[in-house]
């Protein structure tokens, strides 16, 4: 990437918002490990003058446990800096007096613990990955046919993720899924959501042309930053394919091969 | 339905297609059981002038097995009446040279046994059932993503049927998944399938115009045969659903509360 084009881009830059999964780590069996050079890179990134803040469609664990694995493979983060889409649909069904039959991993549900889910009018979906199977799919299904007006949160809308053995499929073919057997759209709560990014927004207390999104994912990080009038840069990790810099829609403001590529070039641009 | 309606349902009458599930009979443990008066109708039917065929989404068996099931129900069928998608998707893969990763119930596998499925470069999906696990979606998913040319063909589009113990989500839904996570388009072979319904239709050796098709589906069985020229008729069996007769773009050329009434009516109308 041209000089002149990294300039622009850091131009009134007062934060970076990081996507986790394939920027900082590739999952896979046992946790996964750190991308080369992403640990050094949050940690420049911290000590400069910029505001960082994580930003996740992870669902497979509480945030609690998601934050404790990242900083036994040695990065700074804080539960306080982490945005994902769990807490957020929570407070969703509490302000509006939903409770939900859940369709999630099973190490997630803790996070449901102070929503009634009782007698549920609504559904919840998450990367539940083997917990996706025909019988747990077919319970979910059951409870949005028989309601009057079915509401399916779906956590994220993903396509598929990259494991250290392989693509998987995400929430978001499964959202189809259920979509398309009860004649509904889901509501998305999570990336590419405008408000699930607004509130990284809020509690940076800047605006988003002043914010830099970093992430793997064309459609979810990168377009959905754009939507919300920040930039969006994609790393060439995790799930990156390079079909994705000719994609006919989603043009990320700028490609770099790593997040540690991507951190070097802000903070020169920036003269930090 | 008034007498005149079904006069002129009737004009030129000379065969029906009888969709199976929900029709014939409802499925469910142990095969199921047959829907109260519908040997006796399909008995009746056969007695008559009209051609007679039975069409169906059924990949849960070969053939062979499916028609035997229904045979110690005490229905007359031979098996050379009966139209199911697992044939015909086997004569377009040769045609067309392709050799297919199933997506399958392992009960159907059979018909594919003179197929070659080395080195895939096609999905096949059907009612998998209990083998729609994240496992194997996966394991189809990344065959297809892997392909330069993805392509997918789907035995039947729909969304969900009856079983004695409840709504099951049927090949559609699963369909949907995987066109959504490849970003493509399945090709749909059985109903609503034109070609599907034209090659019941060659093998009768009559016009569309000259036929009824009787379902519980009113997407696939209704709105596929009146696509074709034939008139379409729902019976309140099976996944029938009160709203059908609400339906916003598919409307039944009459609705009958089960085959029983549908034959009664066709026979008393045609003079038979």
């Amino acid at each position: 990437m041209a000089d002149d084009k990294w300039t622009d881009c850091v131009n009134n830059l007062k934060g970076v918002i990081l996507d986790m999964c394939g920027v900082l780590y590739d999952s896979g069996e046992g946790g996964g490990f750190p991308i080369e050079g992403s640990v050094e890179a949050v940690k420049r990134l911290k000590a400069s003058d910029l505001q960082v803040r994580f930003c996740t469609n992870e669902t497979q664990a509480t945030r609690e446990k998601f934050v404790a694995k990242l900083r036994r493979m040695g990065f700074e983060i804080d539960i306080t800096e982490v945005f994902s889409p769990a807490p957020a649909v929570v407070a969703v069904l509490k302000e509006r007096g939903l409770r939900p039959h859940l369709l999630v991993h099973d190490d997630v549900v803790p996070e449901f613990d102070s929503v009634d889910k009782n007698n549920p009018n609504c559904v919840v979906i998450g990367d539940a990955a083997d917990y996706f199977s025909y019988q747990n799919m077919n319970a979910a299904f059951r409870v949005l046919i028989g309601l009057k007006k079915p509401v399916l949160f779906s956590m994220g809308r993903g396509r598929y993720y990259k494991e250290t053995d392989g693509l998987k499929l995400d929430v978001g073919v499964y959202m189809k899924a259920l979509e398309y057997a009860c004649d509904l759209e889901a509501e998305v709560v999570g990336k590419p959501a405008p408000m699930f990014f607004e509130g990284v927004l809020t509690d940076m207390g800047i605006q988003p042309h002043e914010v830099i999104m970093i992430g793997d994912d064309l459609m979810n990080d990168v377009g959905g930053a754009q939507q919300c009038g920040m930039k969006g840069l994609q790393v060439r990790t995790g799930k990156y394919r390079p079909s994705d810099e000719r994609h006919p829609t989603v043009t990320a403001d700028g490609y770099v091969d790593n997040l540690a590529g991507a951190v070097d070039a802000i903070l020169k641009h920036c003269g930090q």
